[in-house]
């Protein structure tokens, strides 16, 4: 999210928090603000609208709770949580505390599927009745802390993946969901959590979607996206294999850490986002076809197409100045004006059950009833 | 077929039937050769090794019985029949009569899937785990007849088209499938049948599929395939929603059955196929992705694009002289060489299984378990 907080002249960075010194200082130096060890002292200060929790998915729900405690309002990034009560314990913070809750950034978000849902709603279409999602990535290939490789800590493609898969597929449906059904790829027994999946996801008012991923590192789906890639970048399409080969070189888990953390923020493999160097189109999640009773859409990372039954008609998106605008605007519309924003904890709660319903089916082999399902703006 | 009966020096048409005059009388002048309005009376002629079988569905069954009580070798268009109990009756008469049943053409029998078949043979890319076949056309807007928009019939997309997309899957992923989980789309009151689906199919060894399908004639993932259609032609991305079109100018079923049968052998709208004009591409069935342990495999109408760990391979396959050649190396083989045909009777008896499974699986809102599978050259 730097680059969108760096852009965004709605958005100040006034103080952080990070276990490592090394992002400590680099945030002090770039942003001569406070830093801490600690969540806890950082959302005691005063002078605070809101925090940005993007620590690993495991510190979510902890961190909401210290943040809606201190009374600051929380942009909390994807997966909400790894568990269904924790989902429950931040929306009763939050609420207790009368602050906002958002989840975010996720593909949701980006205009390409906003556009398209707002396009459902003005019904020409008719109903949504059938979404093909994919997404071939080498996800599982970027370097990863031990816990992002067992799923029973939160590891694996479904929670980091499915996590945005699944939202913007139930954006796009509109209806309650109420089954999966899925079935899981776990294929390299280095990298032992899973590593693709499909899955048939049914909604209340008949719709039905397929979604399906692998993080496996070799087809890549972004060739059907106009070779660009998840961030709006221009992907170069002989640049094969990198991610394994960049994993090559590390020896142990620790190492593979280290270099995950070498290259995160402060760490010395670091660089910073190049100011002015705005990414050419939208971001994107993978190949999505929406079919609806009297035409498809196919929101693309530059356009949203629109296959009518006589026509077909290509609206031109051009890219935004600011990435993932999308997420600040729905924070300042809940923080500033008090709107109810789409991507609340209720909201992203029925999205994690989702992808907590995949394994289970995956699993126990069998359709899973959905029980905390949202429609959108319910 | 007549492409490929024509191009083939293996093949003499020798004798037909149809119940349509303009057809037999077409016939008798193409190739000067005895037309009966009956299959019973084609199959009592002497000096044929084979009859090939492209009457509609709910004929096969029937016409293979006739064929094979006279000790004629059977090429019988996919679907196999409608009904299992009719596949039984086949497999049976044309055992008892000791002559071949291959059913086809099927696009399984297409150059790109058969390759990759066999580079998954050669075991270097480990065992097959996921296959993702997708494929949008206009199927459901081509001009039909009555019976053609009946699922009990034998109409939709299930019988006509995933008789192609699971004999396709089946044969890539090599294993026995042991069960179904399926959902349909049904969304033209006009046309009162399947016009989509998406499935998931899972096999003894493991593997799993996704297959989707829509035949709505909106988006078209020829676009995916390099813009080369079914048929290994080039397309016209710019032609869009024709088959709409044509079809808006009939009035009544009996109008568009007329239209059907006016441009089908020998009807006032029928073109013959135009000599030294092979397709430029190998044809094909829709996306598809095959990954195994250790890479992907992408069968593609001119190429097959092997995704390693490290590196990526495209295979060119140069288009074939004569279409479709492989069902008569197929059908040459068995019936001059006593070669077991992949594609027999209990073959594609499974494959009817699946789509009959997938209707049910829809209908009873669960998983259907397969009980009449094969393996590859089981
Ligand atoms: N929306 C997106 O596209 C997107 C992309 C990447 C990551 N994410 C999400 O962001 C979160 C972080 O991802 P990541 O782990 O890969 O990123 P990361 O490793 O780059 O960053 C995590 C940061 O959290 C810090 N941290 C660790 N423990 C902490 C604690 N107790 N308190 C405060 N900070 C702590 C780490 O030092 C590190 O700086 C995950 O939940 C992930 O799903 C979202
Ligand atoms: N493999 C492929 O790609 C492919 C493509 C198209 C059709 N097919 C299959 O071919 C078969 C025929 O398809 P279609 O109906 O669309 O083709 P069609 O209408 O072009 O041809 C059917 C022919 O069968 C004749 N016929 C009808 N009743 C008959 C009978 N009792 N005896 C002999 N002939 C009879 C019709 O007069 C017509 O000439 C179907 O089973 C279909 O699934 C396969």
């Amino acid at each position: 999210m730097l680059p969108t907080f760096l852009a965004d002249d709605r958005i100040e960075l006034a103080a952080a928090c990070d276990p490592r010194r090394a992002a400590r200082e680099q945030f002090a130096r770039d942003f001569q603000a406070p830093v801490f060890e600690d969540i806890d002292a950082l959302a005691a200060q005063s002078g605070l609208d809101a925090l940005y929790i993007a620590s690993p998915h495991q510190f979510h729900a902890a961190h909401t709770r210290v943040a809606a405690a201190h009374g600051k309002h929380v942009l909390v990034e994807k997966p909400m949580a790894i568990t269904l009560p924790e989902c429950d314990d931040m929306v009763r913070a939050c609420a207790t505390a009368g602050v906002h809750l958002i989840v975010g950034h996720c593909h949701s978000f980006d205009t390409p599927y906003l556009l398209a849902r707002k396009l459902i709603d003005a019904g020409g279409l008719g109903r949504v009745r059938m979404i093909q999602a994919l997404n071939y990535t080498d996800f599982l290939y970027r370097p990863r802390r031990p816990e992002e490789l067992q799923t029973e800590a939160g590891g694996g493609v479904v929670f980091s993946q499915a996590a945005h898969q699944v939202d913007v597929v139930r954006l796009l449906a509109g209806s309650r969901a109420t089954r999966v059904r899925a079935v899981m790829g776990r294929w390299d027994p280095a990298r032992p959590t899973e590593g693709a999946y499909t899955a048939l996801l049914w909604f209340e008012d008949g719709a039905f979607a397929s979604l399906a991923y692998s993080g496996y590192g070799r087809f890549d789906s972004d060739e059907w996206c106009g070779w660009t890639g998840e961030m709006g970048n221009p992907k170069d399409p002989q640049a094969y294999g990198q991610a394994r080969r960049r994993l090559a070189s590390v020896a142990s888990a620790e190492d593979e850490a280290r270099l995950k953390a070498e290259g995160t923020y402060g760490g010395p493999a670091w660089k910073p986002p190049a100011p002015g160097t705005a990414a050419p189109a939208h971001q994107h999640f993978g190949p999505v076809i929406v079919s609806c009773e009297h035409g498809d859409l196919r929101p693309l990372p530059d356009a949203l197409c629109i296959y009518g039954n006589n026509r077909r008609e290509r609206i031109e998106l051009p890219a935004p100045a600011v990435p993932r605008f999308e997420v600040i605007d729905e924070l300042v519309d809940a923080v500033l004006h008090g709107a109810k924003p789409l991507h609340d904890g209720p909201w992203a709660r029925a999205t994690l059950e989702i992808c907590l319903a995949l394994l289970t089916s995956a699993q126990e082999g069998r359709d899973v009833e959905l029980r905390h399902q949202v429609a959108l703006r319910e």
